[in-house]
């Protein structure tokens, strides 16, 4: 089951030569979900290789630097042919401004779009092995985040004993017991799956903030996370501006990082402040955060294995 | 008097990896104007070293991928503390349009933007030395072109002439002479400016078509015209779909700059299609104009003299 994170574009509100704004890219085994949309991101989905395949499309708040790519991808998407429908998700009371955004210029999308408000907490979008759930932010607008969190997985066949020890021939029965079927045998005795099969083991989970300060629904959701993706807007030599901005440095991501017990933490909406020199915003995170830390760079990718894999 | 031209976007509907949707940035002696305004046209500017310092903009038509640049580029001045005012022109009718973009998600410029709708043969902008005059074009929507068209200079000053033959002092009276002015001279003769100065030379023009089929106003406002930058959407293999689509084949394009007598014949709005090659585009169009001809991509810039120098 792949799980691969791209990073479209990673500059604050005002793009750089190097970062375009607000997208990530998120390939779940063939299934392609879009958080943010920041202008250009059809373009940065060209050079970087993602395909074009998007079916869910989330939006963590109105600000142009996270919405203003999505009528051109739309725009695009209906020129070249497609027809599947996509789903936006947006924050509570923007729906309206998003189909304002397709819509500008008498523009009609060639396929069906359908927006859905979501709020805090709200499950928007469930899909067969996992959901994507929306968690509250703080930002100047109303914001929310967004977790992809992983069903539990079955937990491990134990074949040596179901072969040695309880005489079990290998063959069809090994799935339905791996599956949580109980099974009966030729000689009439019932397995129980619970003889051979492990704990359930917890999915994966990637956790995006968007624009926000530190809080504490990041650290509820983002517990034991495999990946947070958290604004880092700037370093702690901006420690005011961050909170006048209603931003993060690098060190407040940490903290939230380290409460949450998340294994790697990824940087991203960079102020084009550290455009030459991202890494004070790095260092600020490291000293709040032991484990894995970077600074997400644009077309950085990013494959999460299972962590018992 | 410097005039440069740099293509920001010369794309089709669809952006490539190499080519980004239409803008046209024209430096005139520090004034900046910009022709459409593409997605991703902020960053272009970037990269392309344009600078920042646009004061007026000219829309060719409410497609998105000749305006869904706009709202990022004024949300990116305004964040830059831009406080000089920017006039934007749009065809009739659609400047209630450009308000909804600039404002989508309760957005407000933080400096003074005037929409202003024009017409085909309409003064769109009067400038010190040159005029943007609006033109008649032929799409699928309501469009015009801009032709940016400098005033007459002063003829030649004679300045053998005026020192030997008339025995005119060297110093402030040819500078009057030059600028139209009667002068006496010391001795109490009168000298005319038709003594010494030429006829009037023509100033350079550059003339913008945006998306258009082959259309005779274009001839007449680019008569004689320095460059011709017009819709090349298509080589001659696609000219049903160039008719169908309302836009032009390089051929067709060559047609126009032919009849109107321009010195260069630049070809834009280039079609996915020809990502891979776009010499067909231009060998079409050397097929039906002998002067110089380019097919535009991004980021190339051209300065035009003026003729007689």
């Amino acid at each position: 089951m792949s799980l691969r994170v791209t990073f479209l574009g990673t500059s604050g509100a005002v793009p750089t030569t190097d970062r375009a704004p607000s997208a990530i890219f998120i390939n779940r085994e063939g299934d392609g979900l879009l958080f943010d949309c920041g202008e250009g991101t059809q373009r940065q989905m060209m050079r970087f290789g993602t395909g074009f395949d998007v079916s869910h499309l989330f939006v963590t708040h109105l600000h142009g630097d996270h919405i203003l790519g999505i009528p051109g991808l739309v725009q695009s998407w209906s020129f070249n042919g497609r027809d599947e429908p996509l789903t936006i998700y947006t924050p509570q009371g923007s729906g309206h401004d998003i189909e304002t955004l397709l819509t500008v210029g008498d523009y009609t999308p060639a396929f069906p779009v359908e927006i859905v408000e979501v709020s805090a907490g709200d499950l928007a979008h469930e899909a067969d092995e996992y959901e994507v759930r929306a968690f509250q932010t703080h930002h100047q607008t109303n914001a929310v985040g967004y977790a992809l969190i992983e069903d539990d997985r079955p937990g491990r066949f134990d074949r040596q004993k179901a072969e040695e020890e309880l005489g079990i021939p290998p063959g069809p029965a090994y799935g339905r017991l791996h599956a949580g079927e109980s099974v009966e045998l030729d000689d009439g005795r019932v397995v129980d799956p619970a003889e051979v099969v492990g704990e359930p083991r917890p999915g994966r989970k990637v956790v995006y903030t968007g624009d926000t300060r530190p809080v504490d629904a990041t650290v509820e959701i983002a517990e034991d996370a495999d990946l947070l993706i958290h604004d880092g807007t700037f370093a702690a030599d901006n420690t005011d501006r961050a909170r006048k901005t209603a931003h993060s440095t690098g060190g407040e991501a940490g903290e939230i990082a380290a409460r949450a017990g998340v294994q790697r933490l990824a940087l991203t909406h960079i102020s084009s402040r550290y455009g030459a020199d991202s890494s004070p915003i790095k260092q600020d995170a490291e000293s709040t955060f032991d484990g894995e830390v970077f600074v997400a760079r644009d077309g950085q990718t990013l494959d999460l294995p299972f962590p018992d894999e």
